[in-house]
């Protein structure tokens, strides 16, 4: 998505460790009106699916989430991360490990709220590794329900989560696909 | 408003210990097309009131946040919780008791995204005792910004936190106060 990836190219900042810091318009000030044409870019992408369902996980996921839920006019669920050992029965869990902190934590959704009729988009800010989109397409899976697929706003192409996805025929839509970064000149690279 | 009662008395569940689970529509699975009426209801609220930004807090503020932000066409931004003992300085910070669960944490904003000019609307899905709110109003004062005023989903009148903001002068507006709930009729009853 050509305006997504000139808003990284404006706004985005490169640190040491490929981190791209992006949180002045996607994830501690969300820029909403830009987001919104996100939104509108996923509908599209996944408007031909059967979508009846978002599910992303908190928290920076949600206002994307609930922008995109808006468009298929549907409801949204957020996973919750826990560290709680004890989880009662009436939830789906599943085990992410987390790339950049080196833990592992739970995440959960209430059964009531996955149903094995629901076709279900995951969407997501960004998608490096993978750990946390395998942890939800996870819940997706035991809850019966069928994956439409996952739209990413940002995928970092070089950390190669999204081709592992893709290569096992899952539908992943990324709008910005970072191939590589420079943080000494701040040069950011997109896929083609 | 209307539509919001009638939700809870239909949607929602009372438990013991004045619980009231509306985690179906409000924040865990979110009724996106019913918020998005919510949100319409504090733009009509506030649209005098020259607000250029929302506030909220993470995780369960957030879609409602962000929907109320695309109805005043502005960002949103939402102070994140932590127990990190170590904060770095470019960030605003105020404690938050929590009542429901008896621990204390920090919350924080990055300095760069709350402005002296800013007119900040905060809104939230829920208004009990009031802590959440005033860590965030906290915030809102040491930016220097104005607070137009607070949006709350659901107000529990019977905790007062409410009440105590408004004789201060706060602009509160609760879509829906709850003045007693009985677990064991289920029964909900809101202030006329």
């Amino acid at each position: 998505m050509y305006l997504l990836e000139q808003k990284i190219l404006s706004e985005g900042e490169v640190y040491e460790g490929n981190i791209l810091k992006v949180d002045g318009f996607l994830n501690h000030r969300i820029d909403v009106p830009f987001m919104k044409e996100v939104a509108k870019e996923f509908h599209r992408l996944f408007m031909e699916d059967g979508v009846n369902k978002i599910l992303t996980i908190e928290a920076s996921g949600i206002a994307i989430g609930a922008l995109v839920a808006e468009e298929f006019g549907c409801p949204l669920v957020f996973a919750k991360k826990t560290k709680t050992k004890n989880i009662a029965g009436d939830v789906y869990t599943s085990k992410v490990e987390s790339f950049t902190h080196g833990t592992t934590y739970d995440i959960l959704v209430s059964k009531r709220f996955l149903d094995k009729n629901d076709k279900i988009l995951i969407v997501d800010d960004f998608l490096a590794v993978g750990n946390a989109l395998n942890g939800l397409i996870e819940l997706v899976e035991k809850s019966g329900a069928t994956l439409a697929g996952c739209g990413v706003a940002i995928e970092k192409g070089f950390q190669h989560g999204g081709d592992k996805l893709r290569e096992k025929g899952v539908k992943i839509e990324s709008l910005a696909i970072v191939e590589s970064m420079d943080h000494e000149t701040g040069q950011v690279y997109f896929r083609k």
